[in-house]
């Protein structure tokens, strides 16, 4: 149903309160509500549901930074949430690549998964840098020729300035998210075919099995597996954080964050006409016959969002909102 | 045939040496047949044929610094080959990295494409830093949903230092080569079926309506035509280069180098044993009915160098050899 969006942001951020402070609870919300407000569904406010809901996780202890350089830094979340100690990476890989041009900033021991590497990534590009977002995930996806869950859905996020809204690209280098097997398990649906095997490595479409089993890489061959393996590397190894952790499972989920000043090559406005141009020029080439348009990476999330914010409202699973007691 | 690697080496070297330095052609050179020498055929000695020989290229003016900071620097290539204006900029990527733990080149007006992008990544991963190398070419692939060939076949690289050799994923983000269209082509030969589309967006199998017409994404959708813009976007408009120039075909390519010190956010010993460590838990893991090992992204380049350094020669096409006067 339609709700409110002042009034779901107040019983969020109520609901986040009985076990973080005001300010945490409010950015824990800003990060949901623009997911929700975003079409996300699946990296919305279904993190406040399920047997690990954000709200209740128990962080062990404070936000640690480990290194710190002029270009780096590297953060222990002290299991506290992704999406919360995500925003504070963000901040810090935004001033530091504003005053030197570059920046890349790691986080390692979160609890809970970034969500949509999109909402992290549009901040950078928001000030006029380009960012790319990686993040690792608890192992649930196989590396090509194999049957081990070794890699996370290993999300990779990059993103642009424009002359208008930047442009941000988001995906999972799996074939399907693990929200996906969560949702439909939960739903008693099946899942479509050649998504994912079992655990004996034969096709399966029974979520339950899929997650004891592996999902397999998005485009079920080796190059998505190798960008798999990409991102299991930069979140993993170089954040300091678990990697090909399926067998241990250490529920640690890692990210990292890189921001680079398009002035460190051109001016930052020939890059925005430059960029918007490549854009248009995508938007406005010749089409498949049967599409009615073009859609540009991120064009119908930021759509969403704005439909959102124009109505003030915004459509949630009437289900999420019984179970947390909204209606 | 076989052809030992030293009498190869220099009569490359003599027939570059026609048009370009000592100096320069020893670098080409020592590109060309490291490709040769790696199986990547198609990025090899193949581009000292066909209608545009990289010995024939002729540079319009010389190589010009056109920004230079720090971390940075971008390249006017003056129309030289770029497989010798990219080892110059992967030389400075790696020189400034190694000074200030990041680093970033881009070089555009180059003639020719950079070939393999692993060549490049694989010597900064030696420097002990992680490399990401984009490249993009003239238009040749279709935006998902479209059928103009808006973006390159554009490449993208990623090299991590290890305990061991380099680990390098390198991959086109088309569904096949541009020179693989040349090379079925000039064999009269067809293409697999689902990997282009001929001018007016049908299904093709023909290279030549391939060529006129264009090449699909990796995975025929949205997220390998996603990749192809992000490669678009930092090899075209950030190394200010040409881009979605199929209708004009500037024949320009352009290429972006990026170097990141992991010591930035984590000690390198413990970096390469992390990575090392994730390497094996991939090659060790259980493997998919009928597969004999797991192959690691450019095992197979690795290991055919590896073999032709110890046996001293290399197998060339004897077409290939007979056209350039070898034998």
């Amino acid at each position: 149903m339609n709700i409110a969006i002042n009034d779901l942001r107040n019983k969020v951020i109520g609901t986040l309160k009985e076990n973080f402070t005001d300010e945490e609870s409010a950015r824990i919300a800003e990060y949901l509500l623009w997911a929700e407000m975003s079409g996300i569904k699946t990296q919305g406010l279904l993190k406040m549901t399920g047997t690990e809901p954000i709200q209740d996780i128990k962080p062990k202890h404070e936000i640690r930074i480990e290194r710190d350089t002029k270009l780096s830094q590297l953060i222990n979340a002290g299991a506290y949430p992704a999406p919360l100690v995500s925003q504070q990476a963000t901040d810090v890989v935004i001033q530091k690549a504003k005053e030197h041009g570059f920046a890349i900033v790691s986080v390692h021991n979160t609890f809970s998964s970034n969500g949509a590497q999109a909402y992290y990534a549009e901040r950078i590009a928001k000030a006029d840098l380009i960012g790319i977002v990686m993040a690792r995930s608890p192992g649930s996806t196989a590396p090509f020729d194999s049957i081990d869950p070794l890699f996370g859905t290993n999300p990779i996020g990059f993103s642009f300035p424009t002359q208008n809204e930047p442009l941000v690209f988001d995906m999972a280098t799996s074939a399907m998210t693990f929200y996906g097997l969560i949702l439909a398990k939960s739903k008693d649906e099946k899942i479509p075919e050649n998504m994912a095997i079992d655990k004996d490595g034969n096709p399966t479409v029974d979520p339950a099995e899929a997650m004891s089993g592996a999902i397999l890489p998005f485009d079920r061959g080796y190059k998505g597996s190798g960008l798999g393996m990409v991102v299991e590397m930069i979140a993993g190894p170089l954040a300091s954080s678990a990697y090909c952790d399926y067998e241990t499972y250490d529920k640690e989920w890692g990210s990292t964050f890189i921001a680079i000043d398009p002035e460190l090559l051109v001016d930052i406005d020939k890059f925005k006409a430059d960029s918007s141009d490549l854009i248009s020029k995508v938007k406005n080439a010749r089409r498949k016959a049967g599409v009615d348009s073009i859609r540009i990476p991120g064009e119908r999330a930021a759509s969403d969002y704005k439909t959102a914010i124009e109505n003030g409202v915004v459509d949630v699973e009437d289900v999420i909102l019984k179970q947390l007691g909204y209606i």
